[in-house]
């Protein structure tokens, strides 16, 4: 059984329900999903400065999780923030994100890949990201909507109307083959969109969600785990304990 | 249910029993697993020459194995060969082979990772698939053993031996902090050498056969499959009839 | 005397003609040409496919011709299928193929340039060409033309006039200083386009010819031949005849 | 005058004192120092993990020196935590950070440089940063010193003996021409070391520093400043009210 | 004290006396500036030949500054010509040049910027210096003006609105954080511009001559100066007098 | 008939006689040979201010050499300087020069080769070509021999003895499938090295020259030429005219 921790990293609750409900639609069997966010925060992270912020409490959630038996958690937004820090403390526990995960499965699906962002303020932490991944050959081009991270599910037609523009874009013009959606909060339109442009479309939520159940799956049968040798070599805890931390 | 074939793309029926139980071990329930080999052909694919005469048949075994409903068809050799090929036929078949199975595991559980294969041979073309796929910066290093393919399992000790030694240059020395062994026919040593080293050692047979069954997965639930567009555009039926392919 | 065998590996001989003579026109006084195509197969390779069907053939071909003392072979399709596999049975023949000649070419002439493709459908594969060729840098842009390899000689006029606009385009809008013709059936039309455009346009034909002229002159006078060194070790013939291939 | 704010972040101020007296010895006639440092959290940052703790606390500390008229502020740790964070924050002040600023005068220096780390668990997050820094041809190499954070000053003959070591390995093997000492404190030594190697040995302490009163300067004369479009535009007041941040 | 010599390395004096009022007000109190221009030569450097005609002329003038005790040069063109060259033969003094100083200025300020040429005939050599400087992932494009380095100050109110224009459109549809001026003499225009687009624009005669304060200051204070190691090891003094160079 | 001329750009002419013969003993019949010197110059061209000296020269070789009917010049030096000025002016004549000639052999020869230079100095610079050429991947090594130009035919046993060990370390520890004499004047040795390395030793005299054969030959049959557009553009004959240059 793999008991799978998704975290939404806004201090709001307002996705949880909807993203419990998803993962619980596809999950495996004997897989055990828990939603949670922060009990208080910015409501979105387009801003280093929010992630910041927000960072240290998602460790701490993976510490408890870890504690609690969790045997992966998803940090959920598609910057991926705090990924390598989670690495370093998680021991036993695997950790991945959206990002991470859209990317890996996109470019098996095809050979370059469009990220749709919500603003063009999100391109330069995302390619910074894209980069450090290996994946800037298969970038096709990132299409941002204009569009906030609270804007997606208030007007659904018009989301999708400039979805399926942008994804259209990014096929016919920029020579995608893949379509990845750049924000978890898209969720709900993947099916709509890749019906519409007759490529793969790449949700942000279900990727990740079921890229950890398979990592969680070889965790187990083989014990390949994120590698404790330098990049998520762990403090130590002597450190931790004398420094309060 | 996943159907999932594992083809051995060589003259020889040998490696076909001891990977299916390998596949059998760890499959997950659902899943049915067969392992196919070729009638004639080279007993290994050390050269490109020898490639080149497999393909053919590995694509006609891909076809009919789509024809009986295979879920997935794993084309077992790092070299990935016919990879591309395969995915532009398929119409509805998860292909997926060791060499990009591997790497990306590889890159999820730590920073660099080194490649141990059989001969130096093997280097410039494993190289181009580790640029290709975007997974240069990560490579550490190929660490070639010096045996051919079929030498892993005559004298498994002093393979083991060999193993340890190149795995722990590999990470004492190259900075890798994950090891990829880059030969199918290096099955049955991973545990083993992982212990010793102390990192996540991927093996060539099991990785991308769980990936396949998480592709399987993401195929069946989200319909996320091989672009059609460009890459892996399909000949036309029509083409292939008239011409007696 | 230079023996060289141009190879149009598609199951249909309607262009050897026509490039036969091309060759005659230009080839060096001492040069001996010949022009073979495939008793069958596919008559054209815009398909991945379509290029594996017919390697073997090409190959069985490139080692006739070693016997029958030929001095050179080039591969005649801009996607090189085969080239790394012939150098390797290759044991003193030169073997080349027309990107790689065209780019080589094209990196001399100018800063960047472009390739006029038929269709989209072709880029991905040739992309993968000029990157591991070290050209990417040097790429302004591929320009499809919406043509298949047999549309060419059709209507020629509608043919040049397309060509004229994405050379034009290439040149004025990408950047390009040189075009390359990225399609051996787009033969005929240089001359007439490299007057429009005012740049250096480099035929697919030509171009991989004269380059084998060239490389041929340099084996007999210095020896230089492809290495056979890791890359293009040849397969030992005591395997090739005891697994009868 | 220019008022420039040098940042300890960590929870110790043993090296504040040290640093201020450095910066007081080489600043120019206008420029007023501070050094601060954090009330608590960990002692050094070699984990991504200790970062992540104290990022917070420097934005924050960064804000107030707006507000009490700093023109700048360097981020004291050769990881660079936060230095993107803050610039999205800052509204009139310049942030930098020592990798940034060694590397920018490194480049100018010599061809390529070599990076003296304390630990191999530094390299991994070092290299992004010289990635995404773009100057990955430019790096000689890494050489770790196996030292904590805390030897650098508690044998200083052993110290400057081993950087005297890996400097010479960095020059006359890997082909540095110029070393940059990768932690800020390992102050005090780069005098010493660069009349031993005979190539430039940039401080990580006074590199970013001289660049700040540089950017500063820049900051009052032409009013360049981060750029407050995409990357480093600022989240919104509103906002942070709203939220509570 | 800091003695700065401007070089404007073209045939004509014209552009002394604007330079030298502009350098005048914005020097560091105790910098003292001069300007000089070539006796003859060409009048402009858009083509490689011109450069390599001045190149031995700015040579002759640096090695007399270095005698004359100047502590840096600046070779006052965007090809940044006999950059390399200069630092070979200085011996205690600093050079430096515009597409350096603007390149590293415009990398600290934002995450990518574009460069305003004259001509597209100068992006393929500007590309170049952008390439082997290591920002090619930091450029967002060039953006040819149509004009000579004659035509800046003719009709200023013509070139104002085609910088506006060029800039704008940098910003808002290549997603440049940063405008660079790519040649010096687009000087006179940044402040305008630079309220203009609402970000940073470099100016090709203040980036290179604050940052040769700059670094004067480190080779004063720390002993910084080009590694005579490899790439600019000086030519032995007596190779130059036993040719008579 | 192609008229070559090769320009040894030293102020020596002890180098004439010996590369005449070369190049006379390896020419095709209708090929006709010049080999010149520079008057006065240095005597070789370790450094880049010494390039500097000579480049006008070699550019005014040039210019008469295009009035005399040339088709073609060689710059016969492994850094080679001038070559991009030389084609901007150059109408109708070819001009190459020995690296990039070399490497666009050897990159068509193996997988990856390594270049043998007589000093580490000259390493950055020839770096420099490797890159911007698209060759870096390519290039397995650098192998300084400590020798300068002027020591290859002193003692030529020690000479002979030096390149089989630094060629043998590149074939046997660096990979390389390919061996590049980087400099002209390691003429004569490449016959008993390759028989000595068994990998193609590719000599920096008659690469240029037999490519330049070839271009001619280009010219005179396809008119395919160095592109007048941007980077070769030809700077006006009024200008020339009007600013006595």
């Amino acid at each position: 059984m793999a008991k799978i921790m998704w975290i939404n990293p806004v201090g709001t609750d307002i996705f949880d329900k909807p993203i419990l409900n998803m993962l619980n639609d596809v999950k495996q069997p004997c897989t055990q999903v828990e939603v949670v966010s922060l009990k208080k925060g910015p409501l979105h992270l387009d801003y280093r400065y929010y992630e910041a912020l927000v960072v240290p409490d998602i460790l701490n959630i993976i510490k408890s999780a870890e504690k609690q038996g969790y045997d992966a958690a998803i940090i959920g937004c598609f910057y991926d923030l705090g990924l390598k820090e989670a690495r370093e403390i998680a021991e036993k526990m695997i950790i991945t994100a959206p990002a991470e995960a859209c990317m890996h499965i996109a470019a098996t699906m095809g050979h370059r890949f469009s990220i749709i962002t919500g603003r063009e303020k999100n391109i330069p932490q995302m390619m910074d990201n894209v980069v450090l991944s290996g994946m800037k050959d298969k970038l096709a081009s990132f299409k941002p909507l204009g569009l906030g991270v609270h804007d997606y599910h208030k007007d659904e037609n018009m989301v999708v109307q400039r979805l399926k523009e942008k994804a259209k874009e990014a096929v016919e013009k920029d020579g995608a083959e893949v379509v990845v959606l750049g924000c978890t909060i898209q969720f709900g339109f993947f099916k709509e969109l890749q019906e519409y442009v007759g490529v793969p479309v790449i949700d942000a939520v279900l990727a990740p969600f079921k890229y950890a159940e398979f990592l969680v799956e070889l965790k187990d049968r083989f014990g390949w785990l994120h590698s404790k040798k330098n990049a998520f070599e762990a403090p130590p805890a002597s450190e931790i304990t004398a420094w309060n931390l």
